[in-house]
């Protein structure tokens, strides 16, 4: 499968697949874990909907990889050490670290999604548009993080630290993989019209940091 | 709702299906749990789709219950506590410990919604059987244990005083559940035609645990 839009490779495809299917996955364990931990059965309930839909994008997405010929497993393998890493080095400390961190995930990786999807052809445009589709979450966190640094406004501190952690170590993350990665990393700033390398990389991550910007003020963050 | 099988009243139903919510709820995040720790990729995928049908359970139950005019939440309070202390005194020390966990709730549970949708109106039996339905768990449980146990024989005798332990805490729970709710043990015992009381409901774990042992010895333990 090559793109229509110049220089879009099948490999990079099957990399940007690879990749959101291997994130997908990790997001459902992690909401999991957050839903089993969540303080209320109504939590637990709301939050368990939200990992099975992440794993209805997994699946979308190993699907994919298997239509368009490739081992989705293969296609996953080399984004596991990176995202295990970043997950290691970000495990939340409580419940509502863990909703802060899903919520900046989540943020992000529909702002990248949206990004990337403009240079796909559009079967792939449809799926990442798909898998894009909005869970729920972002309201669910809103309010409960509202509601606690209402309750207690050191709280409010806290996050805003944890939140900025984050994302250092997510770019951190995502420079190692876009080295390692050419093809991948080409497909990605294409996304951004630019014509590839690391400044127009770290350009993209730029953008996708200002809108997480916007998201935590308008958490209160 | 009433069932029309004299005397299986409302409260008794409620009981079963808030019982059974809560069950697949927590079946749910320890299969999550479990696909998490999965050695491979693959594995990974599957014991995460299984998790997802369990998800699936619950949200049947948890509708069914809005349904009969019950509070979904309130409804499973009453197990909480009971299946949490199951869970707390079973967790499992390994991947294979999980898998013979799941697998021996898997068909207790099978075995015990079948005998109780005897009893049950159609509506309510129909809905205790869907619940019913394969997750392809048993196949994936019994593959994996067979080939542990052949790379390394010793491991059947740990599984298999493992399996005894988890029945022994389950019945433990069990009649502490049965003592506690008097309409959810008289509607458990209608199923096996009995008239109710303590001795009938030993009686009918009695033959959960023959079916389980039968189980076992199928799977080499």
């Amino acid at each position: 499968m090559t793109g229509t839009d110049g220089g879009v490779g099948g490999d990079g495809l099957t990399d940007l697949f690879g990749l959101l299917a291997y994130a997908e996955l990790v997001a459902f364990f992690n909401l999991s874990a957050d839903a089993a931990l969540a303080p209320t059965l109504e939590d637990k309930a709301a939050l368990g909907g939200m990992a099975v839909a992440e794993f209805g994008h997994f699946r979308a997405l190993h699907g994919e990889l298997t239509r368009m010929g490739a081992v989705p497993e293969q296609a996953m393998q080399p984004f596991v050490a990176p995202l295990n890493a970043f997950h290691a080095r970000t495990a939340p400390a409580d419940w509502l670290e863990g909703l802060v961190k899903a919520y900046v995930g989540d943020g992000i990786a529909a702002d990248f999604y949206r990004a990337v999807a403009e240079v796909l052809e559009p079967d792939a445009r449809a799926l990442v548009k798909e898998v894009l589709a909005d869970t729920g979450h972002a309201d669910f966190v809103t309010a409960r993080v509202r509601a606690a640094t209402e309750a207690d406004p050191t709280v409010a501190g806290r996050l805003a630290l944890w939140a900025r952690r984050l994302v250092g170590e997510a770019l951190a993350q995502a420079h190692l993989v876009a080295a390692e990665r050419p093809p991948l990393a080409h497909l990605v700033v294409g996304a951004a019209g630019a014509s590839g390398g690391q400044g127009d990389i770290g350009r993209m991550f730029a953008d996708l940091i200002d809108a997480h910007d916007r998201r935590m003020a308008a958490l209160g963050l």
